[in-house]
């Protein structure tokens, strides 16, 4: 699969190996002089040779959200990982466990006594550990942080040991809330970690973030951190705040088909740069190359972008487009092209499609 | 790949065999009665199986959107595509097209005299043949029906027989849209046919379609039809009115991994559901077994469903989950599974990303 290659037709997802490189680097540097080890989150690139430069930049291990997806990083090397997901696990997810616990350190998640008690049931003495999941302000799953040491204690007394608590704070997804987000997360983690402790569990494991928050991380409370799309920022972050445009090391190339004087149409549409469109967002994606431009409406295999004044590229000119959100770009993916100075190479998506 | 299963994890894309065979039937039937040929777009399904269903059914070719794409459905049997899409043919695409002719009649669209001029130069004297795309209301690509003429006169100038002309009506997806674009499309293309007659060219070709215009379609001036999400439906089309629940062939399974009183959180999220919502929308999807509830956030692995009143489903219970847009799903997996009564059988979906 490595290879000098010309590039394939477009569209194509591409990555600029030395950006991706230096955004490594930066967080790994940034996070561990907090004294906070980082545990990135492999689902934003779903490849094991891009674990494999998180980890050399001194990950603990990787985090993902699925048991596919471990599976995938196991088979390519990683052998400690996280799934921070509140799996319910019948007897095949149990049987899939366990079979990873023998290769690898393995974490699950778990935010109820019930889904507690059924992991237990599977997974007791395979040496499978639980965190539990806490809302801090997301909303979407996890429980109230003075529930916590509830459901550790409930998982530890069927069999399963609880080494600690986590968050996602997705709510810093918003151009204003980044900080509060943060703030909300390390409350919310302390109180949680405190639960456990008044239920006599120590919290070894205290565990939070996301690449808009990551910044306003602080020492004290947490003791990992989980960003993901730090690696290749995106057209979510680029508007956040979070990255500048020559942060973004993911960009999707795709040929002008249609041209007028105001706005071109391009052959990436959904199927490539996913469908992703925060409230925030200020169309479905940007490009790289002339900032001004919105891409103001998407199909499966066009995007419709407004020029706002920028000169229109040609017929047949290549554009690069930086999806709102690189995670689902990925996933649409079998590979990537991987850039280096004049080197190209394919790197395999390994865990694209991983869903359950 | 066929043989009866044991359902696998979820999330994953389930098909009812015996729903998709009475749509596939049904607007054959209704297309049919009409004396319009049907050629379905094949992108919704990327499955060369169920595009023999539909040949089967009575269908004249398939349509598809990508050179990829009509590659797979080549390689899996078909031998008539119209890939209806304004292609840049570079030296690269023309190669394949080249390759393409040799198996199968190949169709493509053009939308402007240099892209016919580039298609030309590669494919003249190969059996390739164009049609004009037209703009019908939804201002994506396509040209005034007005100037059909001088393209196809180029196009025809330049060595590459133009056969007719095409247009996406994809403006009739809104609730109160449907009837109006399928008149349009009419007019666009009645216009555009009679701009080619003017510049010495017969309109053999005059296309149009999609799933919510198909039911407003008259005899008399469109030749063919491409309706691509009849197959299946999905939640856009079930709360655009064209489809009834009970006419819904796809779904998603998913099990409940969280509930609170009012809702719940199930394992299928943007990565296998898609995270296309329309401004109609009434959520990111709907659940086919709890029509009052809806999918109110959406995360990579995550939807929330607010339950609006329905009982709540038990932890560790399989529900199904209807995508918002289909095709958007399909392009997720790599195979359906497909439930004909008592038997299920992996179904491939050979046409996944074939984005280029």
């Amino acid at each position: 699969m490595r290879m000098t290659l010309a590039p394939p037709p477009t569209p194509f997802v591409a990555v600029e190996v030395p950006v991706l490189e230096r955004n490594i680097a930066a967080r790994a540097r940034s996070i561990g002089e907090l004294g906070i080890e980082t545990r990135p989150h492999a689902k934003t690139h779903k490849s094991s040779r891009i674990a494999r430069m998180q980890l050399d930049a001194g990950a603990r291990g990787i985090t993902v959200a699925t048991i596919g997806e471990a599976e995938a990083f196991v088979a390519g090397g990683v052998d400690d990982v996280f799934i921070a997901y509140p799996l319910w696990v019948d007897p095949d997810r149990g049987t899939r466990l366990r079979a990873l616990a023998e290769r690898a350190e393995v974490r699950i998640g778990v935010e109820s006594i019930e889904s507690a008690a059924r992991a237990a049931e599977e997974l007791r003495g395979t040496g499978v550990r639980v965190l539990v999941e806490v809302d801090s302000g997301h909303h979407r799953t996890g429980v109230a942080a003075s529930d916590a040491g509830r459901i550790a204690r409930a998982a530890a007394d069927a069999g399963l040991p609880a080494i600690g608590v986590f968050t996602f704070p997705g709510h810093s997804y918003s151009p204003d809330g980044r900080r509060t987000a943060a703030e909300q997360e390390a409350a919310a983690l302390a109180e949680a970690a405190a639960s456990l402790r008044g239920s006599d569990i120590e919290p070894l494991v205290v565990s939070g973030g996301s690449t808009p928050s990551a910044d306003f991380a602080a020492a004290g409370t947490l003791t990992e951190l989980r960003p993901g799309v730090y690696v290749f920022g995106d057209a979510q972050q680029w508007e956040l705040g979070t990255y500048a445009r020559e942060q973004i090391a993911l960009t999707v190339h795709a040929t002008v088909v249609s041209r007028r004087a105001d706005r071109i149409v391009v052959d990436a549409g959904s199927k490539i740069l996913g469908a992703d469109r925060a409230a925030y967002s200020t169309g479905f994606g940007r490009l790289l190359d002339l900032p001004d431009a919105r891409i103001t409406s998407l199909s499966e295999h066009h995007a419709v972008v407004e020029l706002d004044g920028s000169p229109a590229p040609s017929l047949g000119a290549t554009v690069r487009v930086v999806p709102n959100h690189v995670c689902s770009a990925v996933n649409l993916v079998d590979s990537f092209v991987a850039f280096d100075g004049g080197r190209a190479e394919l790197w395999p998506v390994d865990a694209r499609g991983r869903n359950s």
